[in-house]
């Protein structure tokens, strides 16, 4: 059997305490209380806790996401360049799927308990296809930081010439840049 | 700044799916189904989801625990050795600590909504002081096999000599076999 | 500054000769012989030695692609989820870029002799603009089995259902059918 | 079979060499010449060449320990939470033990010349049982800072709560405070 | 089967953008254009494309060498120590061989169009035999900076004392002293 | 400041104890016993406990390496492809010596008690020159298979051809085969 280990920083924690002074607070992270003194979004949203919003984390290989789903939305396909994604279902249902590097589509249907794990890189994707009830999802990742690459985002909002768009996607000029003005910010 | 990085395997996901049938419900685990389903447990519990529970976790440095704190109840002190924690605390308080390898205790109150870091390796306890309400928390790790060693349960109830643990906490036998007896299994 | 370690097999090479013939052969690929004796590809085409077509590079790291590109052709937006790209233009020019998480693109045009650098995991492309002459291209990887996520093909033709790709990307159900159509194989 | 690898830095050795003068006495460590040159140590001693000792260490992946044990003397119950230890008893006997995350106890009794492995992040112990000789070990460790959780130290010397301690090893408070008063430093 | 996996760093690429301006040259090395716009090198030749002249590459786990064989030339007995050797031979022909750690030599003869992989660490060499053609190759590595170590150089022209080498060669001061004097810089 | 971490695996040992028995003594090494019970090697002599010979130390990234230098004898120079060396000299004196990958020298006199860092992959020799005493060191490992290529060796007894040798020695064929006779096994 091969596996994937879990490697070491050579410290207890990152930066190391030179002199200078860590106290638990910077161990700790208040920044998703918002999700209990707030309403819930009234579209898909994300909360991280990575090492951007935690230093804490640096060197420690691991970090969270919350996931706010109301009825009928999307989190569209994106891949994570440096974690496998582990999501925890607490509330309602999700559709969820990823795609394998042979080109296999894997799909599942969530309820609240489950858990799915999208390996590391790959394109993936979550639903709330239910008509009545928002989902909510927690999800790890093994990695301080693992980034998001959004497929919508990233192809289509940064700039990447309509010709080459076209090719790559095998359509026409006018069929990119209807789908570029409907992910264009709204003025 | 140094970084601890968090390795690869060279597959998409292991097994390595050679001919054989990988569906979807290899990377799905219901095992937290009874979360939801079942009263909540009257001691202190753990609910792992781990590679040992969900085999699709080999190779993607990721995994859970669910930890549910009735009143006054204790997560005895631990280490995990192969990663760190990051504990989510969905609901109720938690008094939380770790020491670090210079003997440096920190410790925190979470309220529900807080995230804290166990750095990898260290010593920590989570202790419900609430005299009325269970608290109920989630915790991260960037293994797919953390591991647990219980300092109660490996030092005193595995059958290490009685003269050599007396000697090792500078007390006396008599003080050790009190100690075994509180923790030995109940007829 | 923090570096991303490359790290070691335990052998001098996998599988360990345990008594079986390990001969110089299982050390040589032969398969890129064909850029040599076949005439340049009309389309775009990759051409991979990775583990998978030469099993001496498990444990090693590293593995190779030709990418040759006609008139006009383009490598369309993919990832690599297990390795940057560092590509080496051998001939002819190209036009490159990539998109980091925060959605910035990079862009760039190189010509013979010049060497790229795509980061671990981001989407990116590569496009032959010229009017007259193909380019050829070899990229190295620091995984022997860097794997490639294709966007077109791993969004559009694995089947991820219409209703969630048009929501993912704001557009309608028969412009998502649209370039479903187009990226389907040919009758 | 699996196997953990061991990773490389990126340069020959840290600090990179950028202008500075490096010199053979950074490679060399001088600092256990005192067990030449004084008497055994009439307690139980530790003696370490670590990076913090020895900062030509760093990125290089290993250390040791030399380790005293006078007649009865014990090194009580600890981790290292960021290697396995290798030990190699040069003089006299030793009792040795360590248990593993199924709290599954090893014992074994060395002699001159014996080397024991203990696993990464278990809890162990060493303790030399002879009424009449002292006992001499040098141990290696596959990190440049392995670290060192003492039970003893880090769980009854740190100012844990009394109560939490009480009711983690399922004992009264006057019981872990003998326990604090034994290990506590003398005046 | 046992894998050595390829590693993270925890950014995009390194050093992090912290509202410096990256821009894409940053990505781009164009230090081979010498490789077309001068002709072929007179005696072996080693180009490099390692983060030494191509910063961009820290991190990312990937390097370049161009090596240029003249007829008759040889690349002497070296090691890499941080990475294995893909060589791909884009002209002529090369003779090539490694030794393993059990001192087994492993030859072959390479055709335009062959890879051939150097494992990481160990000693390898190549040759041109060829009376007529020169040979052109080029190699990519699994690190940043992989890092040459020739035998003849680091062994007989750095200093080390010929009563070491005479006794370690199983030769006589004189034999020593020939061999340095050859490999010795001519006035 | 930047580190070269210490990677996990995802079990407490290897192999993973799937019902089979694991008792102490797969912890235990007694080869080394023959170093207290016989005679010192009259020529310089390496033994070891690697996972060749101690196969607990799989997974675990340690080993060592025992040394006895009869006077005037030399360990020739040599790199390990998998670990740095961290030399500690129980007894008599040493000269050591390491060549980084910019060809410079550094080289050392130690004495008994001193310890010194040979690092990763580079060229690295030690040598008796003490006219009366013997010395004796124990060298560790990073690594459970740190491997030995021993330039003597590799070089001249493993049938590169002579040629080859010549040009890459600056030297002429005759001078070759008289290094090879010398280290060519002895009828």
């Amino acid at each position: 059997m091969a596996v994937g280990g879990d490697p070491d920083i050579v410290f207890d924690f990152l930066p190391a305490p030179n002199g200078t002074a860590i106290d638990p607070n910077f161990f700790t992270f208040t920044g998703m209380r918002v999700l209990i003194e707030e309403d819930p979004s009234p579209t898909f949203k994300v909360l991280k806790a990575s090492m951007a919003e935690f230093p804490a984390l640096l060197g420690q290989s691991v970090s969270y996401a919350v996931l706010e789903f109301p009825v009928g939305s999307v989190n569209p396909p994106h891949t994570h360049p440096r974690s496998a994604e582990l999501l925890f279902l607490l509330g309602g249902t999700l559709e969820v799927g990823f795609v394998d590097t042979t080109n296999k589509l894997y799909t599942q249907t969530l309820q609240a308990g489950d858990l799915f794990v999208f390996p590391k890189g790959l394109v993936h994707y979550q639903y709330n296809v239910d008509p009545q009830d928002s989902s909510f999802a927690i999800s790890a990742f093994g990695s301080a930081n693992a980034g998001t690459v959004s497929v919508p985002a990233s192809v289509f909002t940064t700039g990447i010439d309509d010709g080459i768009l076209a090719k790559s996607f095998k359509t026409d000029v006018a069929t990119i840049q209807a789908i570029k003005a409907g992910l264009a910010p709204k003025a």
